[in-house]
């Protein structure tokens, strides 16, 4: 999976990111999975997400595998590659690493939606446009 | 000022809130008093936020005093008292204490806005039936 | 599975815990989880962390489908199994649920460690004893 | 004050760390100026935080007063300038801004204490020459 194509984003541990037991909180790597896939669709010339709107790419699953722990100060990168794309959600694989130590891989899988102001979400079929533009940044990115 | 009317919220340190010094960490204390002052919103059967709504209640100051460190399991108390109230801003005071033991003293004030969407906050008066709520409840609750 | 017996975590959304989506962000949720987990171990007569001590227990995996949204207010609970157990690892199962809405169900795998002060982390075979004490609460939960 | 020499931390607001009211929740600011303090000190060449140390910066008190929101993307800087220095507190003085629009002003005042492992707290005097090299790192970023 390593071998392809992929989106890096760095990052530094913050202080408020560990917890009493000196590692980085379990749930952070999730927002540090976040923050990378957001790096990607401004790459990509994309904003995920504006006030207001009332469409959304809501969550549908996250999972990660914690391989060894970050700590305070700690410089690492998080690896995006787009993984299974169907008609209705896009999962992202993603791999943490410092240096040539690998913290963990996880994935996170999105929908997208619609959600009218003081409607339920409702299921859409994924923009194809955007979806294009997300893998061509992929490739963009492992390219330099 | 502690000998005045308190709403009184309770909390247990939750594990997440801890940092790698084996404390809460002190941006964590400004969720606690929020959770107090939401708290007493809903025993005054309020809501302070609703999904899509165009007003809303920002913060415009927020301070804290550490006395003492909580810790992970702790349990604790919020006291809420309304403090300043001027046309437009509401001040909230508040102490944290575990049994006997001051964690802590802090305020946050809040402004009442209009916030059509895509256009900037803009202050309002603030609602007088509200503000007569709340201390209300404040009241209610020190008599129990 | 959800007939099986569940130690039980009340919880109620809290407004930091909300993102600019209008509702709670999805890496909230392994805060949940690991809430009910604690909740648990209180429940068992247990702490699962310590200042200073010399063991731990960090998380090896997470994941969780997320079904539906939560938003400010709701008022959720927690189920709580116990999953796969191996010599080294422990499985929590979890379902959270606002009533009858499922909001979604995850998993988070623990291992026990000895981490000396300076030293990396070392794997070391789960204490029986808190395991056992551990399914033992949650069967007393489910009987209430 | 905003003539003197500061240190600058550069940063982009992460979605979760934005709420339901679409702008960023009133208790990251603090999470902000503490990055910046810690980025502060690495410019120094110093470390605030190491695992298992005996000694630690907790704060005494913070403070916050907000101008402007902060929303999803948004680039903003934190100016650091060294404020107030006791015998045995040190506090630092910070502006926020993204661009020319000022979100907002802020102080954090620490103290330094001896925390032997299971012992409370201890205030110590703070240690002269990480004073002073903190000061000069404010004056030399000023330079550059």
């Amino acid at each position: 999976m390593d071998a392809t194509p992929a989106f890096r984003y760095r990052r530094q541990v913050q202080f408020a990111e560990t917890d009493m037991a000196g590692i980085v909180h379990f749930s952070v790597h999730f927002r540090y999975m976040e923050e990378a896939e957001h790096a990607l669709w401004r790459a990509a010339g994309l904003v995920i997400a504006t006030p207001g709107e009332t469409t959304g790419w809501p969550r549908v699953a996250a999972a990660f595998d914690y391989k060894a722990p970050l700590r305070f100060g700690d410089e690492f990168d998080v690896e995006v590659r787009i993984g299974v794309v169907t008609r209705r959600t896009l999962q992202y694989i993603f791999r943490i690493h410092a240096g040539s130590r690998t913290i963990g891989r996880g994935t996170v899988t999105t929908a997208f939606v619609s959600k009218p102001h003081g409607q339920p979400m409702k299921a859409l079929d994924l923009p194809r446009e955007t979806v294009a533009r997300l893998q061509a940044a992929v490739e963009a990115a492992a390219r330099t």
